[in-house]
């Protein structure tokens, strides 16, 4: 199977905060950034492996800081790790108020997908290359992130997960 | 403060899968999802605080199944536990083929929000009470999913967690 | 043919209304109403007929009172007769501003449906089972509803209606 | 009080139609025509009354040709009388495949607005002035449509209406 | 091949400018009227050509005066010429405030579009014969915009044109 | 007044090409695309000027290629010269179809914005510093362009320009 950048999956999205993107106190709803992530994480993750992808987990996102009406929302998505048919996209995202020059980190998160074929069934995915610290650090991590969402998600039970300390005592210390 | 019941809360709401909702296999986007379940939650957190609100967190969210285009979309979503000023929704995910007369369940979630009054800080909300026995779970187990997401997020350090062993274990048995 | 109970036909939706669904006083659009009314009732007719549906004639609808931006539309949708092909929906519409806590009636409509197959082609639909007393009376005033709503429409002359007095003096006095 | 012409509030609506306007047969949905009729009868009552106006009823619309996917729409708008603080728009839809240079009505509706100040209440409308024909007949029917939707929507008895008779026998013809 | 009148082709469109459509200031954003205006010389040049069509080009556009949320756009577009398989089709843009009853032009613009067949190639469009004073105008200059288009999307070098000079000459004296 | 360099406006935006995006051959539909591109155009605009803006002219654009459903456009804009109150963005447009790993270019395109105030009047800009040698040929030419953009719209006429057959040489052989 070949390989892949980490970096080969870099995508990037602005989306300027429209009237419907908000509440009635004119900021941006939850579920509209969450969707735009899906979006920006699910087109990082087509890049990588040049299939067609579906979401298949979201992890624990937490919002800081409210985004305005007219402030544009910068994401910036890259895949941290391939398992097989699953990708790991990790996503940055920024706040930019363009008129008052100001960009803040508004959150991150972590959105997993699978690759599917044309008859919609998995398909196998590139391993990916970290090159960067941060890239290395990010690849590592990923298992321990990935065992604790497949618990979290019930896919596999916490008694029957060897090193099931370790696993939370890091995936807690992200 | 004033109480409210659990059942107060309920909310329901019943989403047709569009075409632009769907990727190019007709299946439902997963953020699509996402911005649905936000605005359902946060009509239940509402209903429950009789203020606006802000959603704070998203926890771990799996995709179990896909939806496919011209599905029904079935959110139910209820407020099983409110802190101060902030509230634990849950919602089920269903996803029916009238048609064919099939209804499965595709997922739950749980989305935290914040009262916020009219200058935009936070608000008391009222005290929760449980009544059934499923409410009365979902009221206890609510505290160590809250500090679970509290971690995860990386407000509450690991080591500073009294009974963190117990939370974590708890948390991760749901 | 099987029957169907009214009540499994029961169809519930809530919709925020948002900045573009309102006029420029903050008014939802009658027409986005008249759109999400149809959709929902279209839901409960596909539950009753497990057909795709098409929508074949709204009766008169009167708007009582403005909703107004960040209110929950609340619609519910219950099939009240089906004839042969066809099926009336009745609904009810109410208005919530769930910060105040109030919900209010807004309006009720029918909106009529067919059941089409994979031709395109109508359909039979199942035998329509009313079980509590307003069930009962919608049921019995449906031929009346339908005669007038045939009439008006120009598919029957008032002439050739047998009973035609009778039919409009009951439609009048709904 | 100043008067206008008829004709003056003619208004064409043309709107091509899209995927998310289709269910999945490829046909409008007929709320989204209810949606597009609305905002096109509108614009032909705020051309006649000079002020922003909100629908208030929407008369019996009986839908008796599918319309599909890339066809455009057709929407002709003109006010057809003006009662003290409302108006009576009627509309007739066609529907056009241009590719294959064909045209066909549709269906045709009644919608009723009312004409709001500043300060949300109603506010009078200037007289209508019909000129040909079929303006004059549209003029005269339209206390007979007007009766019946105001016995329709319960906001008169129709023991209480004089001329009962005549009205329906009348509105029954159209 | 057969002929077609300018007129025939003639198409008007009405959009009423929702919250969406604007800008924190309120106004009209210029990409949404390039997308009605897109929608609406699509239809005419299908109108002329009974075929699909697609966007070839755009010329310079310039926005004279902003438009405000609530007001109406109204596009009239008219083919003015026709080449072996493309169509010239400009537009008059006006925007309406309907409660003040002022209607301002706004801007006019020229769009190009090509006919295609069901295998996706260009195919022959009837030629169009103008009747009016500016329709014979229209039709005179569309040559010249066209060398002047095809001259600035690079197709055909400057060096190449033959007459250039009276060209560019006649096309800046537009 | 304080300058700023040429690449501190540079703004990417990717877009996933939706069912409601295309025609009913599965193309982007050309307004889309104009539409996507004065959003991403103004975004920078807005860097540079730190202002809110308003789009004054689109100069001719044309499409070379198709995007298709499913693919990712690509907008990457900056702006190449600041004129007082008015900047000039240059985009360059690229179709991905990213299961194909396929990344071609569609068209490029100059839109110019004015900045405004809290008054809505035009407000100065910064001075545009250009740095690499694409940037300072587009700086040069951004004169050419503007006037060849003045007497196109009209707001110069031709025989008022100086060096007109310079300019208009100039600007035809971009």
């Amino acid at each position: 199977m070949n390989t892949k950048l980490a970096k080969e999956s870099y995508t990037e999205m602005n989306e300027l905060v429209l009237p419907n993107d908000t509440n009635t106190f004119g900021n941006l709803m939850g579920g509209r950034l969450l969707y735009w992530m899906d979006i920006c994480a699910a087109m990082a993750a087509q890049k990588h492996s040049n299939s067609p992808v579906v979401t298949v987990s979201v992890d624990n996102v937490s919002f800081k800081r409210s985004i305005k009406l007219g402030e544009v929302v910068t994401i910036q998505a890259q895949v941290t790790r391939a398992f097989s048919t699953s990708m790991e996209v990790r996503m940055e995202i920024f706040a930019q108020n363009l008129p008052e020059g100001t960009r803040e980190k508004s959150n991150e998160a972590y959105y997993t997908f699978v690759a599917i074929n044309k008859d919609n069934q998995p398909t196998k995915v590139p391993e990916l290359i970290p090159e960067t610290t941060l890239e290395h650090e990010l690849y590592e991590r990923a298992s321990q992130r990935r065992a604790l969402r497949l618990i979290l998600s019930g896919k596999i039970k916490p008694e029957d997960a060897i090193e099931l300390k370790n696993i939370v005592n890091a995936a807690l210390k992200d």
